[in-house]
């Protein structure tokens, strides 16, 4: 766990010592350095006011903690804390951006019509989310209830994760230009977008998904500056896209990883994503509606195009109907009570070098 | 306008005057009765904390109020006022609970197929939308530009209204029983969901509506406390709802107007609504999701089963295809730049008068 946590990332985090208040820190290792010190926005209780102050002051903050981190600071065990979520989420919003996740559901939920819907290359489809349930990795994951169909109220039965890369937005904006994009976007962080199929299934025609999704969605604790990471080529895209989603904008090469209950059991990349990060900020502001300091939007399920890079266990158990086997020779469709579930990701720095982005847990519980 | 506004009302707002802080106040007539000398929560610059107290405090914060404007007190012309947004809005919510609005809006758009979706009559359907764009009466509402097609992004052609009513949650909780509702909910406003109908068309299939509403939200600056209102009885329903919902919970019997360039085109009976605001607060919390000091959720368009009783001009001018007429002789099928609309409202008092809900208008800029 302490690999990937050099100077070459220093991820921003907000964490508490036993009965003390909360500050800011950076994770080295398997510690914690504490920037309260340094003052300015590293000394405020959450990462708003540095994530509102836009792109200069967050390269020269960074400059400064490196320069903090260098001349050797006292660590702070990462076992003596807790982490808290790092900032306060405005509006939650998530994307559909893996063409593969796309064509893998509908394939499984849409049988008589499978393929990608008639939009889907013209504009990133997305959709909004509940900001008062995100909550911090390791927080437990109450098992929703709902409807299951007609009649009937009750546990979910299908209980799925999201792998998603969630982008955090500073500066507010409007009408955000893709060119724009690391103007108003702080860092990014990981995302499980917690969801129940059979809820799902059936409530969401007309206006799409509600409480199968409202319940829980979890972020990982630690926020990897966008200057830490190295940029991809953008993917490929045909048709191309009208002029407000030109260019393309950089991509990352993140790498996911997909752990139930500490059996490895997917791998998803994110660099095959259709759309890119700076694309659906973009989109997202295209109508004139504003983003403010704290939004969280999310890529969608990251999944590639092999069965073990599923970023879902309804694509990779096929609905349940193909269960995975775990390394105590149980298996599994969907999640048990009890489960647990990791994503995990790295990343290719500004450096060269390989960093990690932590990672997002949560159990199941009744 | 002054009508409606007595002693059996008091909807609370917030105002300033010029370089003035913000205060809290009701209205009585056409004037403003600023209650920042009362102290405790009435002395703050928002409903908030006041929201966040709970129905003891609610009901006597209310009697407190009534006695001071019995006492005659300084009365503000509203004109010297400018009116703001009365509460910082958590998450939106928007349900879709008027079944002729259901109907209509079926047979208008999916000719093929009408009718009701299977889950319609089990649930309360309804989506998240977007919380940082909801503004206060009177904001003008720059036309929102979008894909209109495959290829095509321009401003909108089908702009239109959704008259709706929006109720306040002041209480946090989760799981929220119908019984409970008076518990949570702080008040009443009015809504006018703005929609841009060929963004929504080409967008919304499979994850709902996204741009076509985000771009802005209008709400009435006056909160009407549920303790101003007369309940009424609950609509029928079935099949029988499923146990978490019930009992239905109170109705209300609001009358809602629609003014187009100052035309009344149409008035929507809330009375007519197939699910309560109980129900619709049960439904929402009933995955475990909770619901946060400050978030609000809007009953959906409000139709009734005439034509002059459509919540938005989809319905009322059957897709633009019938032409309403307005007072200056012109027709309109959708919004055109420098339209205003106010939605307005009426209810019964729960001393049996008439009280208005004041109104929600915007006029369109480019």
């Amino acid at each position: 766990m302490s690999a990937g946590f050099g100077l070459d990332n220093l991820p921003y985090g907000v964490f508490s010592r036993p009965n003390g208040e909360r500050r800011i820190g950076v994770r080295l290792g398997t510690d914690v350095v504490d920037l309260s010190a340094l003052g300015g926005h590293l000394s405020a209780r959450s990462l708003d006011p540095l994530m509102a102050a836009g792109r200069r002051e967050w390269t020269a903050a960074r400059e400064q903690v490196v320069a903090h981190v260098t001349a050797g600071p006292p660590l702070i065990p990462l076992r003596d804390v807790t982490l808290h979520l790092p900032f306060a989420v405005a509006d939650y919003t998530d994307f559909y951006s893996s063409e593969h996740h796309a064509l893998n559901v509908s394939s499984i939920l849409r049988p008589e019509s499978p393929g990608l819907s008639p939009q889907w290359k013209h504009l990133p489809i997305g959709y909004h989310g509940r900001s008062a349930t995100v909550v911090v990795s390791g927080t437990p994951i109450p098992r929703p209830h709902g409807q299951l169909g007609a009649g009937e109220f009750g546990p979910t039965r299908r209980l799925d994760v999201e792998a998603e890369v969630g982008f955090v937005v500073g500066r507010p904006g409007r009408r955000i230009a893709t060119t724009d994009f690391a103007e108003h976007v702080f860092g990014v962080t990981l995302v499980n977008d917690w969801s129940a199929r059979d809820l799902q299934a059936w409530e969401y025609r007309p206006l799409g998904p509600f409480l199968a999704k409202s319940f829980a969605t979890s972020v990982s604790p630690w926020v990897t500056p966008l200057d830490a990471l190295a940029t991809a080529p953008p993917p490929a895209q045909d048709p191309e896209p009208l002029d407000y989603l030109r260019p393309a904008g950089p991509a990352f090469d993140l790498r996911l990883t997909v752990e139930w209950n500490d059996t490895l059991v997917s791998t998803p990349p994110f660099a095959s994503m259709y759309w890119t990060a700076a694309q659906q900020l973009a989109h997202l502001t295209s109508n004139g509606a504003s983003v403010r300091t704290g939004d969280l939007y999310a890529s969608g399920t990251v999944s590639g195009p092999a069965r073990d890079q599923a970023g879902s266990f309804l694509e990779l158990t096929r609905n349940g109907d193909e269960p995975v086997k775990l390394a105590d020779g149980t298996e599994r469709g969907f999640l048990l009570d009890g489960d647990h579930v990791r994503i995990g990701g790295t990343a290719r720095s500004a450096a060269g070098t390989e960093i990690s982005l932590g990672s997002v847990s949560g159990t199941i519980v009744t």
